[in-house]
């Protein structure tokens, strides 16, 4: 079902929207929506299917399906990115407001973590939200903000307080169209450019108290928790995607010649891919074990994060090499491959750097100098 | 209770046996077998306990933790390389003789498959088995042979007849007290140096027909299966000790300090381990995923193919990598990390190169010549 | 010099031609050639400065600090592919009409070898030159060349005769505004942007026999030897970029923090760019070494070859690598390494792919199978 | 003539020295000696040469043609790891008495540098030498002392006063007959096993203060000039190597066949010699160039731990893979391949580690953190 509206709805259109550096994300997202594809392990009462997140991965897997990484990427903010947090920690009157008009397909969500001088250190983001009555006014930017210029309301991290850093800030749910809210620029990106990525300025923007996730002061500690879903949904999201790159370029290889003989009849060529699929294999067994795991209830915080570290450094191994053999053609814009090498670059970089990834993987093997 | 006997019968004499290249094969396959750990997935009639195969994968992680690679090879041979077609395959009364005494610790086995002249080649053996009246008689010769000096009965793979190459071999137990039964030597390894390996020659060396295992011709095709449950088994075995290397390196870096700081303090250090663990743990997902279809019924050729093909590479890297952290200390034969170092090396070559593995997965995913 | 026409020419347009996907190759070409920058080590009587081709290697490295690839390419076409036979081999009347104003810059050089089936594999051409009286009527088409929608003549590859492969092309002086001459499209490429690179078909195109370069069917000769020169051009441009590119990602994560401290202090940052500039000082070794060599007349298509594979595989790896330290900035078109990492995955593919590189140094090394 | 005493005098007893865990140094220098081997860059007046570095290097490259690498390892710190300070800065006195003797082979030399708690990190050593009238009292201890066990004295890094770690050391010459030099133990090793390591005590060791090399405090400064020949050194002896284990391997390759084919002809074979080669001559290139800077009287430090560090990384890389498509064979220890496999581990380990090296190009590169 997922891929007969990829293929009716969304893959005729992608090379367009590449060009034009945005998809409609409304219009796609009630289409998904309506199908009951945006919510699949939410609460019945909020939409969604009540499935467990294995169903999740299956759909993550399934919009790998589509031919570019953007359009994967805004609905995966959607649905495993901007409203795990709300989802388990909102109040019903939040849910109502925006989980269910998101996992429906009628509003569009972001997610405001990032900042300028605040990538992957999430701890030293700047925007304050500070308390006037029952309302906060929020003051600060946001960065890096994907489907940006286009969201109904963003799922904000923001400082509350002045405590120490991992206990002093908020996830708020805020309107996109309140005043204040300013959308700085659409930044143009190598990849990913179907999906748009927004900087995004907060003037003295006025939200009620109500808006926040669960507690306050807690907002670090849901977006860590947040953050393991947005890993594993993007690992099940980049395996479909590097399956398809294997095999088309298996397909391609096989009729192009050269030396009188199929490229891929070249040792060097197929020992080649029968080693990416083998790390694509491993990838999915682990990504497959952490889902098991974190049915069950157990933390997969360190293999969520084994898993995104080897899924950023597969998807670049993976693309670079493919590319390759597709000789020339690999160099032109015509190409899936050449699509897909530049936009997984982004996945060692965005939700979580390797190097973020590395540190949490130290941590949980205690290896990191004692302060 | 494997762990017990591996401290209390293995460890403490595993340097001794090292230095003196032999390691007492009987003693220790009785202590094993009293105990039931040489046939986990046996059948009942024959010793076996009976369980499924994540049983007999099981034990082999645990032997992961005897401070050597040479003796757990020993002994993988004896419960998952020599003997699973003739579990699977053999007559009762060739079961009742052979299989029955190698689980109960009695007997030790060996594989003859590898020749001088045909490694990770099986199919181009030289070794002849002429039938004359109701016995074989078998000349030629074979090589890499583990157990080899030791061994009470052999799992001989010869050719029986003029055939195509993969229809003219069958399995054949072969007693080693045998007239004509020459060992050669034993060959003086890198590593695995504990474990005995032999050159051995066949001169006219008679066996009853009736030790063929299974059907006549068919020889090839059972060890082909046979090969699968060795490489699971590898696999299995070498996780436990790639856990191991990096604990001791962590352990030792923590306290061994360079330019005033632990060794492991140093970003360099701690996240290369990272990345190591994480390559440990994909394989660890992937071998579980390979068992859990194989005990289903499923072909798992393809993933354990692609385990032992990550296995070997892996543990080169992991046992190069780790040794640089222990300085002068890693080059010196005093530390574990060193002993790995000699002994896996052998993974990527034993039990089907790493060439042979790519060869299978390229025939699984098609993408060889046609001829 | 250089630099100056650089800093003030090229380097305030780059992004505007990047855009545009297109520089003016007359103008920039003028501007250099004027100056003598577009055949240093060309003979005086045709314009250039007669010095040993270690100064056209100085050129190249100086041509590197062009903030993009395209533009050196385009110039190094002019330079040191299309026209070192010509300049070698070609007869006074050739070099008067094409090789004179190429150098002066008044005259925008192209090089057709390359077609849609055969690119890497120049044997396998189809463009026909059929000698009907004293002119070949040329028909057949080429890909991937560089130039070539603003070039003023192309140093064309084509058979003129039925002969082996390797005896049957010749290379061959073509007017770019003949009749019969149709420039398809440019091509869509990932990176090289600011450079066109056409789809050209020849539909009858008639021209003088005269215009040969050298004997009929020495082509393929003369296009080996000329393949040496374009390599060394493209190991020697690419070294300063990557200098640049490490030296602006070190200025960049100085001033970058992360976890409170720059990105360039932690270990794994700093240790892997140590290790990028190592890498670039062996290649810069390597370019001298080959360039002496080539000076004194030696044969060093082994050394070329060497370079010019090392020089794409680093040059893959120094993108990758230091864009990852760029974090979300890295993934923007914004910055420079971005730029690189598009257009520097070409060296890898154009002017002999790395498979092709590799062929032939294991030719040198008497590796391959005897026919 | 190098060539010549090797074929001659060492390479029939290689296997032997080898089993026995010495070589007979005394022996085999005095024949080196007398050849004028041991001092080819020295001053004429003490015995040598006195021709320029290069020499020294080319006679660092012919001996890699021995068997193994320990032999060469010990002549190696006979003349340019134990003797560049003496040379460059010693007294007369100490030249007759110590430099003299060992460039003729009359005397067995070895460095004092490594201590147990300070391999890379010179910085710690903890060995003092008191002075106490003309003398000095040496107590402490070295460790991995090649020539340990048969050396006749020691080039001694110790500190003699209690000033700032690299202001307080100095160099003596250490009469290894001493009452005191207790040679503890010798080191049991992986790999060099025909070169003798020791663990060596001093317990009131007393030394005339004249036997200090240059100025007393200036230790450290002359052991890190030192460093650079030992290195360069080092990188020269390991070349030739590298490429005797490629050729032989080609030539093994070629005659063993598998799958009916010569190993050789297996393009991943074939493709990933010629990448080794390729790396071969990177190296090569720079060990050049840095030789031609060092000869000139510039600062090579930078180049020389460049090349140290690539050395080391290669030559592991270089055994590990070349051992592979030796099969079987590769794992006995009956082949120079797999003695170079174990030998060559320590090149990225002592004369500085990898992490060593990378630190002084950081440091060179500006990009360590300010103090």
């Amino acid at each position: 079902m997922v891929l007969e509206i990829i293929d009716q709805e969304i893959n005729p259109y992608v090379d367009q929207w590449e060009a034009e550096g945005l998809f409609p994300a409304h219009r796609i997202f009630k289409i998904l929506g309506s199908a009951g594809f945006l919510g699949v392990n939410r609460p019945v009462e909020y939409g969604g299917l009540g499935l467990d997140y294995s169903y999740s991965v299956a759909v993550a897997e399934e919009l790998g399906n589509i031919r570019c990484g953007g359009i994967p990427m805004a609905i995966g903010v959607q649905t495993d990115m901007a409203t795990p947090a709300l989802s388990r920690f909102g109040s019903d009157e939040l849910k109502t407001e925006f989980l269910l008009p998101t996992i429906m397909g009628d509003k569009v969500a972001c997610l405001g973590v990032s900042e300028v001088g605040a990538g992957s250190d999430v701890s030293s983001i700047l925007t304050k939200a500070v308390k006037k009555g029952d309302e906060y006014v929020i003051n600060g930017g946001k960065m890096w903000t994907t489907n940006g210029t286009q969201a109904d309301w963003m799922c904000l991290l923001a400082n509350t307080s002045e405590g120490p850093p991992h206990r002093n800030k908020s996830l708020i749910c805020l309107p996109m169209n309140l005043p204040g809210v300013h959308i700085a620029r659409k930044i143009d990106k190598i990849g990913m450019r179907s999906s748009d990525t927004a900087e995004i300025f907060f003037d003295d923007v006025r939200v009620p108290c109500k808006n926040v996730i669960g507690q306050e002061g807690m907002g670090f500690t849901y977006q860590m928790l947040q953050f393991q879903e947005e890993r594993l949904w993007a690992v099940a999201n980049i395996l479909t995607m590097m399956d398809n790159i294997i095999q088309e370029t298996i397909d391609y290889t096989r009729q192009r010649k050269i030396f009188k003989m199929p490229v891929l009849y070249h040792q060097s060529v197929h020992f080649k891919l029968a080693e990416l699929q083998t790390e694509v294999e491993l990838l999915r067994s682990l990504l497959y074990n952490a889902t098991a795991l974190y049915i069950k209830g157990n933390d997969m915080t360190k293999l969520a994060s084994m898993a995104k570290l080897k899924a950023g450094r597969l998807a670049r191994e993976l693309g670079d090499s493919c590319l390759q053999f597709w000789g020339g053609m690999g160099f032109t814009s015509d190409v899936l491959v050449s699509r897909f090498y530049r936009d997984s670059r982004l996945l060692s970089i965005g939700g979580g750097a390797d190097e973020v990834m590395l540190g949490i993987i130290c941590k949980y093997m205690d290896m990191l100098p004692k302060k």
